[in-house]
C-alpha cells in the first residue's frame, strides 16, 4: 500500500492523489443503488495522458486493479470501486481541444461534461446529439464507456455512432490510437467501436474524436393522451411504419405522469393512462405533426395537443426529463430497468411489465424511449422492508426475462456493470461470453482494468 | 486432399462441391488486379447454416484454410484464394428472410445481392442506403466483410451503420449470434461492429439483421463546373461548413470527365477542370439547392446547373457511376486507390495526387466522394510495360503516404485485403496491430480463416 502511493507520487503532482479515506469513500460508487462497492486504496485525478500512463504502469507493476470513473452518474455500478483498487477519475481532463465545422468533428478529453460540449458546438452551428438524462453532469468519457443513449436516439442513434477515434491508455501503460478523424475509414478491425461500451474494462479513454451534426431547428413537440398503453404503442408502431422520423418519441405511463405532477406540478393530465410525446426538428415540422396527430387519433388518442412553440415544447421535455427523479420520490428506493425490445413488441413489454407489478404487489412506473422500443421500468420500493426489497429484485429480474423473451436486450443504454452481469451471460450465451473473455484477455491479460464488471 | 473431399461430401449435397480445376480457378480472385492469388483445393457453395458449420468443422479437423467469398467484386484481394484452401462461396444463401416496416429491419442471408435487397425494401417504403458502385452484383455478405461505402455515405454512412446483429459460424463450426434486432443495445462488447469489415478473418456471416430507413424522396442533383480542383474543394468545405446535408457530394476531375464522355458520350463538359455533383433528397430540396449553387458560384464555379427533375438527376448519377469503367478504358490496366482524408484537407490531397501523377509520368484520374473526403485516384497504366507498371505501383504507394500525412486513412471503404497489408501496419502502428492479432487469435486460434489477409 505505501509502496503503491510512493510509486504513484513519482509521476503525479500532490493534488492529483487523494488518500483521505473519508474522501476516497465518496468515490466508491456510481448512481446504481444496491450494487456492491469496495473500498478504494487511493483516488487519482490525472490531468495529462502521461500521468494516466504512469498510473497504469504502476498498477501493472504492482498488480493493483484500476477502476476508471467519470462523473459516476451511471446506473449499473460499472464505476463502483473494488477493494484496494486505484480509482482513476478522469474528470480533471476536461478540455475541448478542437471543434471543426468543416470536418464536423470535436476533439475532447474524457472529462468534458456532455452539456458543456453540446453548448460549445452549438456556438459553431453544430450539434452533438447524445443526451442521456444526466447530460448536465455526466462526462463524455463516461458516455463512451457505457455507450449512452438518451431522448435523441430514435433519430440520431447512441453515443457509439458519434465516436470516430480514440486515444486509449492500455493496462500496461502503452498508448493506443484507434479510428480516424475522417468521415469514413475501414482500416482493420473496428477497435473504436469495440472500446465504446466496454465500461473501462479494455483501456482508459484519454481523448476522443467525435462526429457532429449540423444544428437542427428547435423541435416542436406533440402530446397525445391515450386510454391505454396498448393504444399508445399502437400509435408508435403506426408512426414508424408510415416512415416518419421523429426527433423524439417518448411514452410516460400513468404512474410516471402522476409522479411528475406530484413532484413539480407540471399540469400533465392526471387521468391519462399513457402520455405520448412526439417531436420533429425539421425545417417544416407541420405536415409531420399533423399526420402524427391523425395517426394518434386513429389509434384511440383522447386528446392530441401539438405545442405551439419551442418554449411550450421545452416544458413538455422538462416534464419527461423529470420522470426519473419523480419516480424516485414515490417510495424510499428504486431499481431502474433498461430493457429494449423490437418496437413491434413494445405493447407486449408494457402489458407484461404491468402484470409483473401486479404479481409482485409493487408500484412500477414506466417511461419509455418508445420509438426505440427502450423501456425504463422503475421499480419503486421501501428498502427498509426486506420482503418488499426481495420482491423488487425479483420483479426487476422478471422484467429482464420478459425482455429477452420478446427478442430484446437486457440493456438498451445503461450498460451491464455489476447490476446485470448474470443477465449478460444469459443474453450472450456461452460462445458469446467466451469470445468476450478472449478479447478482454488480449487487451488486459492481467485482468486489472475494472475487474468484476460485465462478466 | 481426397480425405478433405470425402469429409466435405458427408455433409454437403453433390452440387454444393466444385472440384473441376477449370471451374475452381475462376473462383481464385476478386476484382483487385495484381494481387497474389493461390489455387483453391475445392469450392463449396452451401445453402444452409448447418452446411457452413460442416465445412468449418472439416476445415478445423484437417487444418485447411478457408477463404469466404461473396460476388468477388472487392477491390483489395480480400477474397483471393490461398493455395490448397477451401473457397467458401456464400452466394447460394441468398434469401431475404424478413422485412419489417414497423421495426425497420431486414433479416437476410449473406448471398443476397445489394440491389435485390434495395428494391425489395423499396416496395415497403423502406430504404437500405449502402450503395457501393458494384451494387447491382455485390452481396450483402461481401458488403459486411469489407464495410462497403458508396455515394450515400455523406448523408447515410457506411454499411457498418446498418448492421444490427449477425449470425456467424466460427472457425471451429460453433454458431455465434451477436447484436440484436432492437434499435439500441449495449450488452457487452460490440462484436457485431468488430465483425463488420473483418474481411472474413474472424468468422463466416450466415445471417444479418439490417437497419432500414424510410424511403426518402428522389434526389435532385446540382452540377457545378470549376476552373480548378482547389476551387471545387473550397466549395465542398463551404457547403458542409454551412450545415447542409447533401445526399451525395461527388467530385470528378478533368481526366475522369473526359474518360466518361469518351466511353459513353454523356455530354459532360469537356473543358471543366472539376465537376461537382451535389444532391438533396429532402421533401423540399429547392432552398438547399439554391444555397449550394450560390456557394459554388462564390467559390469560383463557372457554371451551375441544377437538374430539373429526377430523370435528369439520374443521368448525372449514371455518369458518375461510370467513372471507374471509363478510367479503366484509358490504358490497359488500373490500380484504384481509396484514401480518405478529413474533408478540410481534400484540396491538398487532390493537389498532391496531381503532383504525384506529374512526378511519375502517369495518368491518374480521380473521382471522389468529396463530402466524405474519400478519393479514388485511379492510376492508369500499361501492364505490359514493366517500367510503367513499377511507376504505377510507386505512385499508388505515394498516394497512400500522402493520405496518412494529411491525417487520413489508407482505405475509406475498399478494405485492406492483400493489397494494403503493409500499409495497414503503417497506419495502425505496432500496438494497434498487436491488439488486432490478439483479437484474431481469440476468434481463430488456428489461423484458418482467410489467412494472409489484413496483416
Amino acid at each position: 500500500m505505501s509502496d503503491l502511493l510512493e510509486r504513484l507520487r513519482t509521476g503525479l503532482p500532490p493534488e492529483a492523489l487523494i488518500t483521505d479515506p473519508d474522501v476516497t469513500a465518496s468515490y466508491a460508487h456510481d448512481m446504481a443503488s444496491f450494487c456492491a462497492a469496495g473500498t478504494p486504496a487511493v483516488v487519482v485525478l490525472p490531468r495529462t495522458v502521461e500521468q494516466v500512463q504512469h498510473v497504469m504502469r504502476t498498477a501493472t507493476a504492482l498488480r493493483v486493479p484500476v477502476v476508471p470513473q467519470g462523473a459516476r452518474t451511471g446506473l449499473s455500478g460499472a464505476a463502483n470501486a473494488s477493494d484496494g483498487c486505484i480509482v482513476l477519475s478522469l474528470v480533471k481532463m476536461d478540455r475541448i481541444l478542437e471543434i471543426s465545422p468543416v470536418d464536423r468533428i470535436a476533439v475532447v478529453e474524457p472529462g468534458v461534461i456532455n452539456a458543456v460540449l453540446s453548448r460549445a458546438v452549438n456556438e459553431h452551428g453544430l450539434y452533438y446529439p447524445p443526451d442521456p438524462s444526466s447530460w448536465e453532469t455526466c462526462t463524455i468519457g463516461g458516455n463512451i464507456g457505457t455507450a449512452s443513449g438518451g431522448l435523441c436516439c430514435v433519430k440520431y442513434g447512441v453515443t457509439a455512432e458519434y465516436v470516430l477515434g480514440l486515444d486509449v491508455v492500455l493496462a500496461d501503460g502503452r498508448l493506443l490510437t484507434t479510428g480516424r478523424r475522417t468521415a469514413k475509414g475501414v482500416a482493420g478491425y473496428d477497435l473504436t467501436r469495440l472500446l465504446v461500451g466496454s465500461e473501462g474494462s479494455l483501456g482508459i479513454v484519454v481523448k476522443a474524436v467525435l462526429a457532429l451534426k449540423p444544428q437542427p431547428p428547435q423541435q416542436l413537440v406533440l402530446a397525445a393522451e391515450f386510454p391505454s398503453a396498448a393504444a399508445a404503442c399502437d400509435a408508435v408502431c403506426r408512426i414508424m411504419e408510415r416512415g416518419h422520423t421523429p426527433s423524439l418519441l417518448e411514452l410516460m405511463d400513468r404512474t410516471t405522469v402522476r409522479a411528475v405532477n406530484k413532484l413539480a406540478s407540471m399540469g400533465l393530465p392526471e387521468t391519462t393512462e399513457a402520455l405520448l410525446l412526439c417531436a420533429f426538428d425539421t425545417p417544416d415540422p407541420a405536415p409531420d405533426l399533423a399526420a402524427v396527430g391523425a395517426l394518434c387519433t386513429a389509434a384511440g388518442a383522447t386528446e392530441v395537443v401539438p405545442a405551439d412553440n419551442p418554449a411550450e415544447s421545452e416544458l413538455l421535455l422538462q416534464a419527461r426529463r423529470m420522470s426519473l427523479p419523480a419516480l424516485e420520490a414515490v417510495r424510499s428506493a428504486t431499481m431502474i430497468d433498461d430493457v429494449c425490445v423490437p418496437r413491434s413488441r413494445l405493447g407486449e413489454m408494457l402489458a407484461g411489465t404491468a402484470a409483473i407489478a401486479e404479481e409482485y404487489g409493487l408500484t412500477i412506473g414506466v417511461c419509455s424511449h418508445a420509438g426505440d422500443g427502450n423501456t425504463h421500468p422503475v421499480v419503486c420500493f421501501d428498502h427498509t422492508d426486506p420482503d418488499e426489497s426481495r420482491r423488487a429484485r425479483e420483479s426487476f429480474d422478471a422484467i429482464m426475462a420478459l425482455g429477452l423473451e420478446l427478442g430484446g436486450t437486457i440493456t438498451g443504454e445503461h450498460g451491464v456493470g455489476v447490476l446485470k452481469k448474470e443477465w449478460l451471460a444469459r443474453e450472450l450465451g456461452e460462445t458469446g461470453i467466451a469470445l468476450q473473455r478472449g478479447i478482454k484477455a488480449a487487451f488486459d491479460p492481467l485482468g486489472l482494468l475494472n475487474p468484476g464488471k460485465l462478466f
